[in-house]
């Protein structure tokens, strides 16, 4: 299937704004869990509907609602009347094919974005969106199947870590987003390592399937700038933001990790090049080859071919071939070989053939 | 004919703003729909003459008029004097080969755009032109020929499904431009498709013919791309225009369909990036295939004919050669042969011939 | 001689300013003709003086004089002081190679645009540069020979249709414009229609010298590219202009060329990554054809090679060779010649090589 | 050496700011001229000393100090000391391998360009570091060696041509920049004929070092493109400046030479895409002319090679061969043979290798 | 390991702003040096404990404390103490992957750069970051080892040249930064000395493992863009930052080290663009190879295929052959022999094969 532009087939002529999940359903339950803090407690539960989740949202305590499974448009549907969410918005977040995409009202900030899995043993990238909605004193994210993207900012939410325990809701987005760019950056180092490796098979021009390796890696390094370059764009909207969701002493932050971006695109961009370069040497590098076969036949032909003449003329039968009677015909028809096999040879040597 | 660029030959010369279809004639007679509807009642009507289609058009209502055939430019200009649209802009809307196309005066918001059909047997995209011209309290549509792409809106304005019958015109517009940018990217899906399929193809190297198909793929795709980067623009201008007929409300469905537009860019860029590595890998492929035939070649070369030439040596006719007539003379050569033979294939098989 | 960048050679040294005609002489007297017209009344004369045309310039009349022919500098230097040009103005209409502008002062505004012919036989462009001169009532173009694109236009003034005989000299002004732009993409579709029709004949790769056509065409399309895009800038000049010369209802129509001018240049991207493309296919193609030959000749030399060598070992004189003697000796001989033969077109089937 | 960026080693660790000549001596001794004008008189001196040049510049005069031989640190240091010149400035001037460069400061506008000379014999270009100093009523110019770009102009002051003599020391500086910059088009029209006349040669494939004329002049229109983009930002500058030094009225001509300047570098891109498109036609070429040596190899392989192995068979010297002992074999074989030959001439006539 | 872009994996799931020294250690013991100096006095310092080196910051002296060695988090830790430096900052100046940045706050200017050194030897460039807090009348520089970089500075400062000693801290920073670019500039041009001796081998075709090379120097010329091209935006924050600690005064020689950054940003361009070229003109030199040799192999066969056929029919021992017995058989046949093969060479000369 098109990988790289999915059809909203199934949406075709429905109303936009229509609650439709379109992907494949990767977990045969959506399971919500929330996270309740302040300063001073942490409370984790798992309610098993999502109304229960929305009691948990109340003044003094930061509430993290995390949905895992997108396919239960019902649980969508009674999301969105609680936050007060689009229709328009909640189709996009259901929409796994969604363009990253940044977007606020006056009462939440909407972001969505990708995470990638590279899966070493295909050598391809997986691909599961992500959503956040950033409100007053909440943040509910939304992901594909269960993730364990988020399990370390859990972690130091337990152990009362850094200063996320004592933040605005922003601040635990930020960290959610950070976990995301590093999974990116890991994903492009797993991508160059392999590159960077293959430059040395390359050069020797070994192996025969490499040729769809290149192009392989060239495929996936597409797929991946594909899902980081709107990052980029999300960031800058992200930074510049007015919404009251997003506090100033918060774009410190953003903008470091807007850098980190723009290093990880940086990557992309020199790993892309490589690979086409390598495609080229590779190329050169056969040519190289083919001319060295060329070589060997022409080397074998031109020293072989005049000889057999040779020999071919002295095994006519001819009643009348003078050569044919002399004592020592043979053997100098053999010296002569000999000479003529030299002066090829020496040829060859002097054009560097040999 | 010029694909990319049709000449305007007819009208060369004319005053700029004088009606002349340009176009091939898709259907003999234009065809005109009005669906007239609010929120409660819903009329829909086939008026023989445009003038009547006019009628329709009244306080409390809104009108939907959809006119398929471009050709009778008498139907145009009447429409023309109706809704005080300026020659130039019926001039453009008659060419059917316009570049897409915002405008905007006190009477209409005109937008130019074109509708995509991919043939799979031909794997020739052919577009249609259709020109949106919204206005207080109507919508009228021109379509080269009678087309379906707006069949399941009318199907939504029939059941009052969505928000579509509380809408004002602008609304209309984006559900049936929605429409239009569901299938660009069905088109970019189906061609994607084809091309990632391709890939398998490419890699084996079997098929001959694939490079037509290549080069075939990639010029349909300069296709897609040449209709849909305009309607970037357009989107940029329907955004910010302050016409009165746009309203502040749709601005959020517009931005969501802008995002697909950009979306459907990016998928293009990409498709016509991996093309051309399919070029590049296809031909790196046949060098490797040269390559090969050129090994098989030499092994034979390198290893037969110096054997045929030393039995061509001793099947001269001296009268003087010795080895003849010793009585092992025979199986010596064939063992020397042999050897020769083995020496050759050892070698080639270091140098990883074989 | 360089085609992309002529020297300004004789002017070298000169002050910047001073009158030189620098180009081919194109025809050999200039001519004059001027036509003078309002809303009732046109006039058409072809004075023999530049003096005698400033004359018909007066109120209530718009007076549009066309000079054909630059070489002559005295007549320019004339017009320049009779409409108070400034002698770079002048120096630059004088200058064929001068990069097409738009400058404007109190007195006038001031284009220099290029027309483009396409030579059908020689496949080769020529450019003409014309300039314009656009005052209160008055608008004088400057041709390098005697041109026929402004045939239509002074038609359709005599025949009085359209508005053009009721508008001020800048609507004039861009019915000429039109008239270029027209010429342009009535060259961009014949070279156009060139490079598709080529397409076939690439693909089946018959013809030799493709090649240079290719390249030809891509090299006129560099030019095209260069007379074109530097167009687009003028319109953007001429639209943004606060001359009191272009008058704001003016601007719909300039707007209208600036969608052609870019519709234009789009296209002329579109072929030039063809030609590009093509190039690369039919290199491609050569390689399968090289692919083809070698595979010809190492099925010969890999069937033959072989059975040569075993018929030569039974050439040979040895007094003892046994398999001579025995009766089947020729026939086994023969059978296991087909055989092998037999096998090896096997292997080359297996290989497709067949 | 590295040509497109040179070391500063020299000054490596010196502060900032300190006065080294970078750069290749290329005269004895600095020559010191001074031209001083107003719009009656003219008097031309060449002094020793700097301290003396200084003394010509007063009230009501122009005064136009040239200095040829940038090496004199100490004639650098007396200059800078006269005209207020900042270290950072001088140290620029000193050092000829300087970026071009603009800046301007309460006491002068600084200027730093490049002149450039075609070597036609080596097909190198050679540049030259020219510095302008633009006072009140002065402008002084170092050049590396005694330099015949500004003799035209000189000329011109004498002669009191043009506006020169009465116009202030910025029309001055434009003059000599004119002369600069027309030195860039010759230079670019001699690099582009030999380019142009290349065509000829690289579509007959004649020649063999070819190859490494078009990567020197790809190399060559590198450098001159290296040397006038940064051209295009000073005029830039220039135009834009406030500075009291530069008058409004010589805006225009700015303004032209600015557009000559653009001119000027689209000619150096399409020259460059030129010269890589023949590099790629020169490939093509080749690889159709690797073909055609194989075909001709495959028709006398595929012709002879069966033919030899039938000769080789009645050749044997088994004792039953019933064919031999027939009357008319030999001319039976022979009958075979032209018509073995005849089928594969038809068959690679049909395959258009002939 | 991935070059070009490495995991920040030991702080993964980190709460960000947590202290990790990321990177390879490169010397055992970090080391203090402090220079503290006025326009009369300067003292030299090393100092053990960074809480010493903290205390030589006083009123009416410029303090540069110079840390080499970046592994001693708890160091870092106390030194962000002493000068409020934001966590988030101290975690970017320990990873030594982090891209050249820029910050300011009401506290510091904080910049992060990269030094290169080109190790000859293996023609691998290293990269060394090294990172600058400015404050008011201090700069604290971090290298990841002990860095000779400085070395001049320092002496500038011993022996008061120039106006370093009696300018502010911004100065001395910029008199760093010059240092880096000077090292920049340097490593560039030994790449380019590399890279431009290479034409000659390369047109020659004699070495063959120089495409290895030429791949070699592009990813070497794609890791120095990628250290500088962030330098330039860091450039232009530094000139437009209106941070206290920032002089206007400075802004002139921080303009003139933002040209040197562009300078060698546009060598880096012109290089990378010479060693893509050098890699095509290789391969087509490589082909013109491979034609040479497919002319050596078609000419040899051409010539004696056809012999060797002839002589082959006069060794068949068919009964019947005529041409045997006659007298001079043998004779015609050498004769007709010399003239196939002169007609032959004839051939080849003409086709300049010869």
């Amino acid at each position: 299937m098109a990988r790289f532009l999915k059809n909203r087939k199934k949406s075709h002529g429905e109303a936009p704004g229509s609650l439709i999940f379109i992907g494949n359903q990767k977990m045969e339950k959506s399971r919500i869990r929330v996270i309740q803090y302040n300063k001073e407690n942490l409370v984790e539960k798992e309610p098993d509907k999502i109304e229960n989740a929305g009691t948990y949202v109340r003044k003094g305590y930061l509430t993290w609602i995390n949905i895992d499974g997108l396919h239960d448009v019902d649980l969508m549907e009674k999301l969105g009347n609680m936050f007060q969410l689009s229709s328009l918005a909640l189709e996009d977040m259901l929409n796994t094919d969604q363009r990253p995409k940044f977007f606020e009202d006056e009462h939440n900030v909407i972001i969505i974005l990708k995470a990638l899995t590279f899966d070493k043993d295909s050598s391809i990238l997986h691909s599961e969106q992500i959503s956040f909605i950033l409100g007053d004193n909440y943040l509910i994210t939304l992901q594909e199947r269960v993730g364990d993207y988020f399990e370390p900012v859990r972690e130091r939410l337990r152990n009362n870590m850094g200063r996320i325990r004592t933040s605005e809701p922003d601040y635990l987005c930020y960290s959610l987003f950070d976990t995301l760019v590093d999974s990116y950056i890991m994903n492009i180092e797993a991508v160059g390592d392999i590159i960077e490796e293959q430059d040395v098979t390359i050069l020797k021009g070994a192996k025969r399937n490499i040729i769809e390796e290149i192009y392989k890696h060239k495929t996936e390094i597409s797929y991946i700038r594909k899902s980081i370059r709107p990052v980029k764009e999300i960031m800058t909207h992200f930074i510049k933001s007015d919404s009251k969701f997003i506090h100033k002493k918060t774009h410190v932050y953003l903008n470091d990790l807007d850098d980190l971006v723009t290093q990880a695109l940086e990557a992309i961009e020199i790993y892309y090049t490589m690979v086409s370069d390598q495609l080229t040497v590779y190329h050169t590098n056969l040519s190289n080859r083919v001319n060295d076969v060329m070589k060997v036949l022409t080397i074998f032909a031109a020293i072989f071919i005049p000889l057999t003449f040779i020999a071919g003329v002295y095994g006519t039968n001819f009643d009348h071939l003078p050569e044919l009677h002399y004592k020592y015909s043979y053997f100098i028809m053999l010296g002569v070989m000999v000479c003529m096999a030299g002066v090829m040879l020496l040829y060859f040597k002097r054009k560097k053939w040999l």
